[in-house]
Parts: structure tokens; sequence; C-alpha cells
């Protein structure tokens, strides 16, 4: 219980004058200034993480955290709650859309278990972290203690931290968890006070009347719970989930060692609205992916202040659009160093 | 004066079937069904485009056209004139950011000289075919007679042709013109019957007084030429570029034979447009790219229906946002190849 805090006071502001380094020699770069948009963001956030003018990419990760949710008793999802475990042995048999996505990406896939129920999964690329199996329903009571919530949050700090230790340069984050786009707009609700009709989608795939139902359900959660916007971890431990919090923990133990860190969809994005709850200093090593079919996403995106570069109606989860987002970012740092400046190419500048 | 006529008549819808086969195996993947959004559509277009449910990406080509425009004698860019062959020289010095994102996307960059202004421009890569060094100033007079508007769109259909022939299986198109957003807002405004004010942005960074006259520019050129908007080639002519009709001739040539292309930003899908008034079936082997920053981006891509997959404010052209895209076009193949099924993984499917 000593790492969350550390970590948290750990988290320093990006080197802005390396960024705007960046910004100088893009400007110089032969094209109209800032005409590549994101793109010259992308790459002045970057040289300002990594507090060097010329920032570059090497070893890409996705953090794939995954937890069951008692709140599914209450029969808010459209897929048995038995795919958590099964979706988990196919992430490690390479056969799901991360897997394919990050091959691609040539990027690695770290799966962890924080709290899946059923039977043990035995697979020799898994991370046994399990914290109890899934938490509890809500609806009822909080879902974890703060102990879980906090083990949970470290287990993602310790992770990540070991992947940077090995190489890791970006890092993105992917969940697998039957029922948590539950949490995530509870999680939104809490903070934002917005409507939760407004911000409550139809995650896998509901129907309508199980959309109400999933409404009413997330209410009763905020109701029961009474978790306090002020204090994040109190939201996080009472309406959140196990793999959330360990996505939390992700986010705040990269941004505390100087590495960005790519969100996904709907539930990445909550746990990074708690993380940045928690220090929003952390958003300076944040960036967004994508815009997904959650109706409740694009304000999440907003209440941290993020962008996202993508918009594919994605609602899938898992790190999909995070990993998406990788060939972007290289890309991005490609152009600083491979574009000609107008000296170098003789092209007349502005009028 | 053959080519056109012919190309046009040979366009053949898409083989639906196909698209249906590839959509009922997505479907059949570990992934709630249509949770991968435009990645899915992606996948069911081009299965459709090929006539094959498992449809492959092989060699990749940005066709880059370029032209200059008479009417930037009346001060409505913010670079002078002579960027145009600046340009297509960074180009073909592989210096600009369309090489390096080509590069980075291993995809082959063809560049055209359909009617660049000045000295000769002396290159053993670049495919010289000048009709005229420059449009007229279409403030004044049409901008093309309309031969050589035809001999603009048969360049881009004959030399999209060749490289089909040498193995392109996906095309985006890409263009350097200093003043090409002047005509493409024409041609919108033409087609859509829009106020000017509201689909004239500032180009490649022009600043308000400028911006006004621009509008004031292209309402004059609408003034005078009158252009018909249900005779398309009569807009291209009047209100159009050299390179935007070259460009219109790359998309009919693709979708002549039967190969996707990519649009890039606001010039590429004016030329896109134009395509589609002349041939609306050609929309089934269109792909939008990215939203730019032209504030007529929006409605020109709902004008023929298209939906962008990237939101990075980009402004710059070349073909840069469409040869961003193909990583996403090339990561969704991979998805019907590779992901596992629900019975191969052993997952549950919907309750």
């Amino acid at each position: 219980m000593e790492l969350l805090p550390k970590t948290l006071k750990s988290i320093e502001k990006a080197n802005t004058k390396a960024g705007d380094e960046a910004q100088k020699r893009l400007d110089n770069l032969t094209k109209p200034p800032g005409s590549l948009g994101t793109l010259e963001k992308i790459v002045v956030q970057l040289a300002s993480i990594q507090g060097n003018p010329m920032p570059t990419v090497g070893k890409k990760v996705v953090m794939v955290m995954a937890g069951d949710h008692g709140v599914v008793e209450e029969g808010v999802s459209a897929f048995p709650q038995e795919v958590t475990p099964q979706m988990v042995l196919n992430f490690l048999n390479h056969g799901a859309a991360i897997n394919v996505l990050s091959n691609y990406a040539k990027a690695k896939v770290v799966v962890t278990d924080v709290g899946v129920t059923g039977n043990p999964i035995i697979h020799p690329n898994l991370n046994n972290r399990k914290i109890r199996p899934g938490t509890r329903n809500m609806a009822k009571e909080a879902a974890m203690t703060e102990e879980e919530a906090v083990t949970a949050l470290e287990v993602g700090i310790e992770l990540v931290s070991q992947e940077i230790e090995e190489g890791a340069t970006l890092v993105a984050t992917g969940e697998m968890g039957i029922g948590n786009t539950t949490p995530s707009s509870a999680i939104l609700a809490c903070f934002t006070g917005k409507d939760v009709k407004q911000i409550t989608g139809i995650g896998t795939g509901i129907d309508n009347q199980t959309l109400i139902k999933k409404q009413q359900v997330i209410k009763r959660a905020l109701e029961v719970n009474q978790p306090n916007p002020s204090q994040p971890l109190d939201v996080l431990r009472k309406v959140g989930g196990l793999e959330i919090a360990a996505l939390t923990g992700v986010i705040l133990g990269a941004a505390a060692r100087k590495i960005p860190v790519i969100v996904d969809g709907f539930i990445s994005t909550a746990a990074a609205l708690v993380a940045y709850k928690l220090n929003p200093i952390c958003r300076d090593y944040i960036l967004a992916s994508h815009l997904s079919q959650e109706p409740g996403h694009k304000l999440m995106l907003q209440e941290i202040g993020l962008q996202p570069m993508l918009h594919l109606d994605l609602r899938l989860g898992e790190g999909t659009g995070a990993v998406l987002a990788f060939s972007l970012i290289e890309a991005a740092v490609k152009i600083i160093h491979e574009m000609a400046t107008f000296d170098e190419a003789g092209v007349s500048t502005r009028k």
C-alpha cells in the first residue's frame, strides 16, 4: 500500500521546452505550419514526455487487464459471465481481435487476470494476479474494499513498470470483463453529475429493455453507495472494477516513468478519468486513440481534455482502438525525423 | 477522347454477395457482432469490390497529381505559385510529408505533372503529362476547355490503369497545386448550392482579410462561368483544376478496374464528388480517409455518402491522410483472416 502514494507523488509535468523545440523544427519542414494537425501535436507531446525534441518510438506493449463484475447478476450484459475467462484464454492463444491488431502493429500483448470468476485459467503467458473472483454487486454494496482497489491499482503500476524496465516506449491500455461498461458509466455519472440515461449505452449489444434495466441498476448503485466525487478512490472502489483499477494503475505508472500511454475506448477512458482525478498532471502522458460508439465516451474524453484520433465506431475494448493508433504515432514520429526543411528542399516559405 | 466514356460505361456495381459472405464470417469471429464498426465495413466493402469474401491487400500506390491555378493571380493563397514545382521536386527527392508517410506505409508514390507553371521539372521519376501551364483564371473565364479537362481526366485513368496492371491493389489520391482549395470550394458550392462563406476555409493558412477575398473570388467565378451542376464535366472544366480532373480520372479508372480507392482531403474529395456525379456507382469503390480542417469537407463527404475514419485536423493534402488510412485497411483485412471463430476458441455466444 506504499506504491500508489509514491507513484502519485512522483508524476512530474512533461518537459514543454523539448516540445517547443520540436514544434520549431516542425514549423521549418516543407509544409504549411500546423498543417499536419494532430500528427504535430503527437510529436510535440512525445518530445515533451521524453524531454527530447526528436522523440523516438521503440517497443510497444498493450496491457490487457481482465476482471469480472458482481453486478452482472442484475442482467445488464448481452453475454454470459463465462465469456470473460474464455476470452482471456482466447487472448493467450492469439485468437482475439487484440492479438491480430497487435501482431499487425508489432506490439506485445500482456494479459493479466486481476479478478476473473470461475476455474483458474492455466496458461504460461498469463499473469495471475487475481485479487478476488469478480467484484461484489455494486447495486447492493461497494464493488470493492479500499484495500482491494488499491491492490488492483498497484498491480497495474507494478506490471507496467516491469514492461518499461524491459524497454517499452509506448503503452496501450486494454481490458476484458463482461459487464464492464456498467461500472464505467457509473464512474462517469458520479464525476460529472450527468444524467445516467444520456451516458449509458448498449455495451456489447443489449436490447432496449435491458438498456433501461442497466440504467436503473447504475442509478441504484450510485444511490446505495453514495460515492464521493471529490475522493476518486472512493468512486473507484464503490462503483468501479478490478480491471478498471488495474488500468488506472497502468496509466499512473506509465506517467510516473515518463512513458506515453494510449487509452482505448469507454472502459479504458473510465480508468484514465480516475487517474486524472487522482493526479491531473498524468494527462501530460495520455493520448486518446478513438471515439467509441458508447454515448458517454465523448463526454468522458472531454472531461479529461482529450481528443480522439480515430472515428471507427468501435465498441469492442481489449485495447483494439489503442493498438490501431500505434501506427499513427509511429508515422507522426517519422515526420520530424525524415521530412526535409524548406532550406534543404529549396522551397519558398509564405508570402 | 474515347477513354472517358468507355471508362464511365464500364463501372459495375460491386459484388454484394461476396460482401454478405464476409459479414457472415465476421459475425462468427470472437467479438460481439458489429463491434469492430468501420473495420468490419471496410472488410465487407473490399470483399464486395474484389468479389472475394476473404479480401486481401497487396501493393499500395498513391497517385499525386500536380497542377497550377490561374486564379492565384487574385491573391487567394498564403504561398507563392512557385511552391508548386518546388514541392513536386521535393516529392521526387523524397523530402515531403507524403514521402515519409508512404515510406512508413510501404506505398509507392507516383508523381505526375498535369499542369504546373514555370520551367519544366526535370526528373527521371516524374510523369510529365503537362496539359497546359496552369488553368486560366476562373474569376474571369472558364478554367479549362472541355478538351483540356477531358485530357486531364484521361491522364488519370491511364496512369492508374498502368499501376493496377503492375499490381496495385489499393490506390490513394494525392495532389499539389497552390490555390487548389479555391476551385474545390467552387465545385462544392456549385453542386450543393450552399453559401460560399460556409464552405470556404483558410487552405494552407490565409488571414481573415484574404479569406474574405477568396470567398468573393469564388462567388465571382460562379457568376462569370455559370457552371451547370447537372453537367459535372461543365462544372469541372469551368471552376475545377487540372490536378482535380486527373484525380477524378484516377477514381473512375480504379472503379472501372474494381480496385478500391482511398480519397484524401478537401481537394481529393472534390475530385471524388465530380466522379460520383459523373457515375454514382463509382462510390462502391471509394473509401474516405480523414476529415480535414476545411469547413466544407464534412458536407462534401456527406454529399457522396462517405464517412471519414481519421479525425486529425490535417490540411496538407498530398495524399497524406489517405496514406495514413492504409494501415487501418490492412489491419481490417487481417481481422477476417486471422481471428478465431467462437467455435475454434470455445467462446460462448450471446445469451
